[in-house]
């Protein structure tokens, strides 16, 4: 498996300064928020979506100057791009912790169970809060408008996760819809606003959509493979957590097509001894996670593609590098 | 006792379809937010909050035709406005309830404590990404900025209560500063976002700014003064709840100056037998409260004279009338 330190080395410096700032800026003011500040922003994510917001300014400028000799800046609206792109994401992460009663995610304790609901709920408030005023500030219409975006989309998925949860005629369709509300729609908008951000034409800007859409669905399709095929060690949860909660992700949506009986022990809602664990032996011995594999290539093949007109730069080959790290995460 | 249904009269028609516009946004397309929201927008709110955007645009149209005989139109973007400040509104009493584990608010049952704290995380998020989108497609970089500063202030208030729960050193500047993060806030900036989107002069916005930051501070201080003399029934919680809660408000500010063994009684969190109803009588029967309508009275002026440049018009009439209302709750 490839690791990210080396796919994020041209912007390592940056996200370090991001997580000092992310810090700084949830707990200097607010006692009440600093523990769960730190216990945020050190716990271990991967940076993955502020990543590519820096990367992304990084490949422009380095394509926008190919025929000078530059490594590629990146200005401080990119940087505040970023730090609002981690911002939203660890906010939703927090809200979506109190839906689902969560005590676990990346093997350390929620904020929910850690201190409280209130806490989490005032945490996630202030994380959006603060986001959307870092935003307005931006003083760039359109990136407000791509960020109100995910924000909307990130309610409109958590939501339509609640009303589908053990509904065994959810659609691949519909999988794919809330997929990305809840994970591409903010790699997407992000990616295209730090083009906006550097005044990119319409078409580049859009290229930085596609390529951001597609890898964070092969992303998502990536984590719901993990689910049934990854220790609880990987995962910072048990296996087959989602599948318990009734969240029917692309494996299960495969294996239900192959095997009608995974239906009836989903619709009862796995209420009788046993059924959970044969369910989970339904997905592994099926066809469903090679399928949901394969899904997971088509769209890192076209998020590879979207990045093609760019020249060549240690930036724009990590942006290809983690469509890669990604898959890797299955082997 | 004055009433509001009179006091809105120019407006009465546009509330209506607000309220309307309000429970189809929410509920048309999430039925798990559909009783949420009947309940969230039938629960006999005052409409105070998007009154004032609706008066304030009908105020300035009739001052700027002031030589034609005109009733003051508003324009669609004024209205999207008034639902905006309303839904931010809303979303913040959901969560607040959230965080304060409140079992009533306006003598009926709250989201949590009806459904569960998820739908209640649900829906709060859900009203204030809505708001965001529709704030961005507002297409209005200024009102954007108004407006956010508005969602940021709350997450500090909510945040400044937590921390200062029993906290008997609070100052009077402190409690201020708390309610405006809270509460005027909201009246001010998008007060002052209606005349922004209306065109009119910076030192007009300013005025009501100025009127909605002190008509809204009036309205804390009068909230507080009830939450001591006025009957469950009128509050829709107990009498003494802010109290209870650790919440310290200018009546307890003032009288804690007077009987400096209040403080004992905070301090030990009312944990002896009759605590609570002995410090509830201790700022009855001191000068706390007539003090604190002082501060009510204060700012009520200070609203009305924000007022005195706008030509005389119904809105014009109704924006000064509802500071008389709202002190006339204390009689």
């Amino acid at each position: 498996m490839i690791t990210t330190s080396s796919l994020l080395a041209p912007v390592d410096d940056d996200l370090h300064i991001l997580t000092e700032n992310l810090k700084q800026l949830v707990g200097a003011r607010h006692p009440i928020l600093r523990a769960a500040a730190e216990h945020l922003f050190d716990a271990g994510g991967k940076r993955i979506r502020p990543a590519i917001v820096l990367l992304v300014a990084r490949a422009i400028s380095h394509h926008e100057n190919s025929g000078r000799n530059t490594t590629g800046d990146i200005t401080a609206r990119h940087r505040r791009l970023a730090e609002i792109t981690e911002m939203i994401h660890t906010a939703s992460l927090v809200h979506d912790d109190v839906v689902d009663e969560a005590d676990l995610r990346r093997n350390v304790p929620t904020v929910n169970s850690l201190f409280s609901n209130k806490v989490a709920v005032l945490a996630g408030d202030f994380l959006f809060a603060q986001s959307s005023w870092y935003l307005a500030n931006l003083d760039n219409l359109q990136v407000v408008k791509l960020l109100s975006e995910v924000i909307r989309d990130f309610a409109e998925g958590e939501i339509l996760q609640s009303i589908s949860s053990f509904d065994t005629d959810v659609s691949l369709e519909a999988y794919l819809e809330k997929s990305y509300y809840k994970t591409a729609s903010l790699v997407a908008n992000s990616a295209k606003a730090a083009g906006v951000l550097s005044d990119v034409s319409e078409e580049i800007a859009n290229n930085f959509y596609d390529y951001g859409r597609n890898f964070g669905l092969a992303f998502q399709i990536v984590d719901d493979i993990l689910d049934f095929n990854a220790s609880t060690e990987v995962l910072g949860k048990p296996a087959g957590a989602d599948l318990a909660s009734g969240n029917l992700t692309a494996p299960v949506i495969y294996a239900m097509e192959e095997k009608p009986y995974l239906k009836v022990l989903i619709e009862r809602e796995f209420c009788e001894d046993g059924d959970l664990e044969e369910a989970i032996a339904i997905v592994n011995d099926g066809n469903g996670i090679a399928k949901a594999r394969e899904l997971a290539l088509i769209h890192t093949e076209k998020a590879q593609n979207s990045l093609l007109g760019l020249s060549v730069s240690d930036s724009a080959k990590s942006l290809r590098k983690l469509t890669d790290y990604n898959l890797s995460r299955l082997y």
